[in-house]
C-alpha cells in the first residue's frame, strides 16, 4: 500500500517549479523602452499557451487522483513518466517562441505535447486496471471523446508543422481551449458516489 | 468535490518557487569588492518590493481560503490566473531594476499589480459567490476598503510612469505598505465564528 | 519525537527541484532548425538517464520512509547528506553532456551516483538501528542484493572511465535499470503487517 | 486562528528551492576536463557552507514549531523576514565563491548570515510572546547559549573580513559546526511534556 498523498505532493511540487521556471525563457531584455519588449512578444505568447496546457493538466491530474484508493508501483512510474514529458515542455516552448515558431520548433512542441497525453492515457489505463470494475473514475470517464480525440489533433498538428504552422497553431489552441472548457464528469460521479 | 488542500498546495509550491527565483535576477557580478555591487542596487531594490507583494499575497490568499467550505472548477481556475499573473513578477521586477525604473519598466510592473490585483478579486468574488449569504468571508470583508482602493491607486502609478516616475513608485510602496498594516478581518470573524 | 511528515515534505521538495531544474541545462539554441539540437543530444541523454535516478531516489525514499515510525537528530542529517548528493546531479549531468563524456565528466557523474548511494546506504542503517529489532525494513529488505551491488558497479564504472567510458555508462544505466524493475520486497512486508 | 501547517509548507517550499538553486551557481564549465573544474572548487567550498547553513535553519526551524500551538499576524511576517534573508544566500554565496573569497565578498556573506540570525531570533521572541508562560519552548531554550553565541561570533566574522579572512572563515564554519552538534533541547523537553 503506497500512500497516495505523496504522489500528489511531488506531482504538485513538480508542476508548480514546471509552471514558474518556464518564465525564466523570458530574458530580462537589456534595453528598457517598449521596444525592446518586442523580440519577447512570440516567447510570452508561447509561455501563456503551455501555462494553460501545464494547469490544465495539474485540473486533470488532481481530479483524476481524487478517485483513486490505492497506487501500484506501475501507477508511480506511469506517473514519473507523464512528469518527463511534461518537464521538456519550458525547453520547448521557449524554442519554440525564440525562433518564431519555425517549423522544427512547432513540431517539437507538438511531439512533446502528444508524449505527455500519451502518458496520461497510460496512467489513466494503469488506475482503471488496478480498481473494480464498479471504479468511479471508468463511469465519470464514460466515452472519454476529450482524451481520444486529443492525440488526433496534436498529430494533425504535427504533421502541418511541415507545410503551414498556422494549422498547427490552431490546433494546439484549439485542444487547450477544450480541455478549458468545464468538464464536469468525474465532479459529478464523485457526488453520485456515496463512499466518498 | 475538490480538496482545497491540494489547491493550496500547489499555490503555495508557486509562490514559494516565485519569491526565491526572482533572487536569480540578482547575477552574481564578476568583479569582487563593493562597488561592484554597486549596480545592482536599483535591481535589489526592486526585490525586495516584490518580495514583499508576493508575501502579502500569500498572506491575504492564505487568510482568504482559511473561509472556504469548497472549491469549485470555476473558482480552480479564477487561482491559476491569479498564478499567471504573479508569474510575471520576476520577469518586470528585473526588467524594472535592471534599467533604472525607465517609464516602460515602471509601467510594465504596474500593469502586473493591476492584473494580479484584478485576478485576485476575481478569485474572491467567485468563492464569495459559491457560498452562501451567511459565509463568514463576505461578512470579514465587509467593504473591503483596501482591496478597492489598491487597483485605483496602481492606475495612478500606471499613467503617472509617463509623467514622473517617483509618484509611480510611491504608489506601488504605498500600497504594500497599506497591506503590510495588520488586518484581522478575517482572523476576527473566524474566532467569532464558532463552527471553525 | 520529530514529524516524519515534514522530513518527507521537504524531501520530495528538493526532489522535486532538483528533476525539473535539470532541464535548465537544455539551453534553448538559438537557431530554429532541426540541427540546432543535434549538440543537445548527448545533454539529453544525460538528462534522461538523471531524471531516472532522482525518480529512483524519490521512490525508493518513500517506500522506505512508509515503515519508519519515528526519526531521530540523526536521521534527519543522514537525510540531508542523501540530498547534498544528490543537488549535484544536475550539475554533473549537465557537465558530462555537455562535453560528450569525456573522461572526467563520467568519472565525476559516477562519484556523484556513489556518494548519493553511500548516503541512501547510511540512511537506510540509522533508520534500522533506531528501530526495534522486528522492525519491518530489516526484514523487508533481507539480504539487500541490490543495495549491495550498486556502490560495486558504480565503483567499476568509476574505475573505467579511465580506459573506456563504455563500460561506465554500461554500469550506470545498468544500475538504473536493475532498480527500475520491480521490486516489491517493502510493500509486501507491509501488506503482511497488520499493524500498518 | 491561523493553522500552522500551511507556514511549514511554505517555508519548506522556499528552503527547499533555495537550497537546490544554489547549485545552479556552479556553472557547467565549456572545457571536459578535471582541471577545467579548478575554478569551481572556491564556489563548490562556498556551496557546502551554504548547504548546511540552510539545513541548520529548516532543522531549528522544524524543531521551534513543533512547539508553536497558534500563529499569529507578526509571527507569520517574522517568519518571511527571516526567508527574505535566507533567500539572499544563494546571491552572496556565488558571490564569495566565484572572486575567491575578497574582503567585500567575506563580508557581505557574514551580514547575511546575521541578518537570518536576528530575524530567527525575532521570531523566536515572537512566538515566545504569544504562548503562555509555561511555554515548553522557553524552558527547552534555557540560556540559549547557542543563540546568543552565533552573532557575536558572525560579528566578529564581519569585521575580520578587513584584516584576515581567514578569520572571517573560521568564525562562520565554527557557528555551523556549533549547530551541527545534536542538541536535544526541544526534543528533550517535548517528550517530557505529555500533551503532546
Amino acid at each position: 500500500m503506497m500512500t497516495k498523498g505523496r504522489l500528489e505532493a511531488f506531482t504538485d511540487g513538480v508542476l508548480a517549479i514546471i509552471i514558474t521556471i518556464m518564465v525564466l525563457e523570458l530574458k530580462v531584455p537589456h534595453g528598457g523602452d517598449f521596444e525592446d519588449l518586442k523580440p519577447l512578444l512570440p516567447i510570452f505568447g508561447s509561455y501563456i499557451l503551455s501555462f494553460i496546457y501545464i494547469a490544465i493538466y495539474w485540473n486533470n491530474h488532481h481530479h483524476m487522483m481524487q478517485t483513486v484508493k490505492h497506487v501500484t508501483g506501475s501507477i508511480l512510474w506511469a506517473n514519473m513518466h507523464l512528469l518527463f514529458w511534461l518537464s521538456l515542455i519550458p525547453f520547448v516552448s521557449g524554442w519554440m517562441g525564440e525562433n518564431h515558431f519555425t517549423t522544427a520548433g512547432v513540431f517539437l512542441y507538438g511531439i512533446v505535447l502528444l508524449g505527455a497525453a500519451i502518458a496520461y492515457f497510460v496512467l489513466q489505463y494503469l488506475i482503471i486496471k488496478s480498481h473494480g470494475k464498479d471504479f468511479i473514475l471508468s463511469k465519470a470517464l464514460g466515452k472519454d471523446l476529450k482524451g481520444k480525440a486529443s492525440p488526433v489533433l496534436y498529430i494533425i498538428g504535427i504533421i502541418s508543422a511541415f507545410f503551414n504552422i498556422w494549422i498547427s497553431g490552431f490546433m494546439f489552441v484549439f485542444v487547450a481551449v477544450m480541455w478549458l472548457i468545464p468538464d464536469n464528469r468525474i465532479e459529478k460521479a464523485l457526488n453520485k458516489d456515496s463512499n466518498l
